[in-house]
């Protein structure tokens, strides 16, 4: 459904709220898509919020399940805790067994382990199997729910089987399993349509298996599943038996949750601290990061403090100091996010790296010289000192320079040392373009105007 | 494949080629998956690309053309520009349309269309008529090839057409149209084994059907296939006529490229400067940013400008100019990122933005206080004017409370003018903190070092 309709309905629930009208909210919701009344309860205030959950609870709990599934993590857990451990419980029970493994790990212990207990015994058991893997492995995000079948059933029987299976709306693949449940062939289920319902399995299976182990890591099943191409991929265990899947819808979640990852460390924030995150957690998250910013912020303040005679004598150089470290800054920022981003996605490799240098020292040239030039015309233009119009340029081109070499080769050593290049790229180039830029252009105005001039 | 196996391939690789040993390495080769010999090929040199591509191209055009695929448009468009147009031809019209349209886009001009005219007929006409489309909306990046039935077709009928289809590997729902092709209903290829062969599709198909229109852009594509889980979503005319199916294979590169779109922007690149980018390129796409940030770093200038007395009376003052504005930057950039990030996720709303406003206050606050007391007790404990402690501390505090509400507000505020908050956020910001920075640290530094302490 479209934004605007979306924005539409959640006007009507509005309205239909504010009359009391809750049996009409009920009926209206329940004519909707799970994904579609998600995006209505991002519209509605928290008091709505509530109020709507709390109908969707009453009036179908599977709904009311996958339309916190579709709110993301934070939202829902933010809706959620304003509603008894026996409601929550009632709802998670309905969900995909992984869904409700995330919900149950963001909660705090007690409340946790207290929904546990009240869930239905087998989800409860399901969900408790998932929690025991790490968080952000395979084991973490698969479905324990799984279509295997021994080598010798025939493709009428895994067909039979199929038609009487429940909630296996998201079943592309059938995986054969020998004795001991060790993964052994796959079919997909048009293959199964290929062939005379007569046909055991092991004819027809293909033996070329791609699978992930459960401690496998969420971004490296993403990579494997959006690069060849699959819908799901199976899941073993250390001794390759057969203990789960992940579906494509899984991965897209994953291949968001990456991408948000590295946008928020690039800028110093954990992918976790979202607008529902307490303030308190948020300042726990992002005042180490300042702090970190401080130390070389002041570092680099010693450069300057260092040319303090320098200003004493001239102090329209002040007036140029965040000019030439801003824009080095900049420039080196846009190098980084290029190979940084080159990095995540597979593109840019250790090999390629050479290019990549050659190709932004270029850019970095002539950035550098059209930005000096036009910078040291206007100092020139403004206090008529061809020397300050000189050094300005000359500190701008010289730090433009080095924030592009800089730039490119601190993700790719970062990489080398396995660290994950977002997360400290940012911090380390703004250092050394601080310092750089201080550096060039108070050395160059102490030279040029104070020893060359007084000589 | 793992990454580190994808390594030590290459270096076999690397090697066979400095021998010469052609024939092993397209041996090694053509037992690998496609994905992986793209990733090989990443790790190789421009040189022994084109070596490898050459042997691909000889030994398996289809396999060539998916590796050509896999490695991602910047880097196939380099390689290929090193082969003739029958070459490249001979490639793409093996690919599946919508890929090859997406190399044929990237192309010059004259070389897309040399290549057009020598590809087969039936794939150049394809892609032609992709190309028709706008870039990044939906006809753009559908499959043409899509099954298609009339309501009175039996499922038994159906299946024997999925038997003896070619090249439908990702066909997972069975699409239903009318006699003038308008779509009608749908069914999954699980609906078809559950009923008995002989029931006419009409029957058991849903209709209620999620399409998109041709003119639909690719991210709200990418949004319908992620919320509602979808494996394929069809594409239809303005007059509901069946044209095409996007598959979530498609909706994943989708969503990799917006989220690199969103990095990028937050970075001031546009997201197809790429390390394979020319440099000239990359100078006239990132140079106009520059640009647009010297002339708000200039405006911030003439404040310090103005208050150039007091640098001149206190030269000291200008050490900490820098950091003022940066901590500002630093810490309003948090802010904006995970408002901005909220927002394109869709988890926040207008309405939910109020929260985050005062969550993002509370935040401020405190790391502002934290911040300006660290920074005012080191400038007291380096000069040991308590004024000159207060003053920084009280710039800190306040540039860090302006940048979390400025953080906050100027998304919000784009996106309710239609303007893509990650594209302009960033800049608007800094111009603010570099601002607020020096006029109050400035001010307060030239009432209470000058003014107050002269009377």
């Amino acid at each position: 459904m479209q934004t605007h309709k979306i924005h539409l309905l959640a006007q009507s629930v509005r309205r239909l709220l504010r009359r009391s009208a809750f049996e009409h909210v009920a009926n209206l919701l329940s004519k909707l898509r799970p994904g579609d009344i998600s995006h209505i309860m991002l519209e509605l205030g928290e008091l709505q919020q509530r109020r709507v959950f709390s109908l969707l609870i009453k009036k179908d709990k599977d709904l009311a399940g996958q339309t916190l599934t579709g709110m993301g993590l934070d939202p829902a857990i933010a809706l959620l805790a304003h509603f008894s451990a026996e409601e929550a419980a009632a709802v998670l029970q309905e969900l995909e067994s992984d869904d409700a493994a995330q919900f149950i790990s963001a909660l705090p212990e007690d409340r946790a382990a207290a929904i546990l207990d009240l869930m239905a015994t087998e989800e409860s058991a399901e969900v408790q199997g998932l929690l025991e893997h790490e968080a952000e492995t395979a084991g973490r995000i698969m479905t324990p729910n799984v279509l295997a079948f021994q080598e010798v059933v025939t493709v009428g029987e895994a067909i039979h089987t199929i038609q009487n299976a429940e909630d296996l709306e998201m079943a592309f693949y059938v995986y054969v399993v020998d004795e001991r449940s060790h993964l052994v062939g796959i079919v997909s289920l048009r293959g199964l349509l290929m062939v005379p319902p007569s046909t055991p399995l092991r004819k027809i299976m293909t033996t070329d298996i791609l699978s992930v182990r459960t401690d496998t890591d969420q971004e490296e099943v993403a990579r494997q599943v959006a690069l060849y191409d699959l819908l799901a991929i199976p899941v073993v265990d250390e001794e390759n038996k057969l203990v789960g899947v992940i579906t494509v819808d899984d991965v897209i979640d994953v291949i968001k949750e990456e991408a948000t990852e590295d946008i928020f460390y690039m800028a110093g924030v954990e992918s976790d601290d979202r607008i529902y995150t307490p303030p308190r957690k948020s300042v726990r998250k992002r005042l180490p990061w300042l702090l970190i910013n401080l130390v070389t912020a002041l570092m680099a303040a010693t450069i300057v403090a260092f040319y303090e005679p320098t200003i004493a004598k001239f102090s329209y150089l002040a007036v140029f100091l965040p000019v030439v470290a801003g824009m080095g800054g900049n420039s080196g920022t846009q190098t980084l996010t290029v190979i940084v981003r080159g990095l995540a996605l597979g593109e840019v490799t250790w090999k390629s790296s050479r290019a990549a240098l050659g190709k932004e020292l270029a850019v970095a040239l002539t950035n550098g010289v059209v930005l000096g030039l036009l910078c040291g015309a206007v100092a020139f233009a403004w206090k008529g000192s061809f020397e300050l119009g000189f050094v300005l340029g000359g500190a701008l081109i010289i730090n433009i320079l080095v924030a592009g070499v800089i730039g490119t080769l601190i993700p790719l050593f970062l990489i080398k040392l396995n660290v994950d290049p977002a997360v400290a790229s940012s911090i380390i180039l703004t250092t050394f373009t601080d310092m750089v830029g201080f550096l060039s252009f108070l050395g160059l105005a102490t030279y040029f105007l104070t020893v060359v001039s007084s000589s």
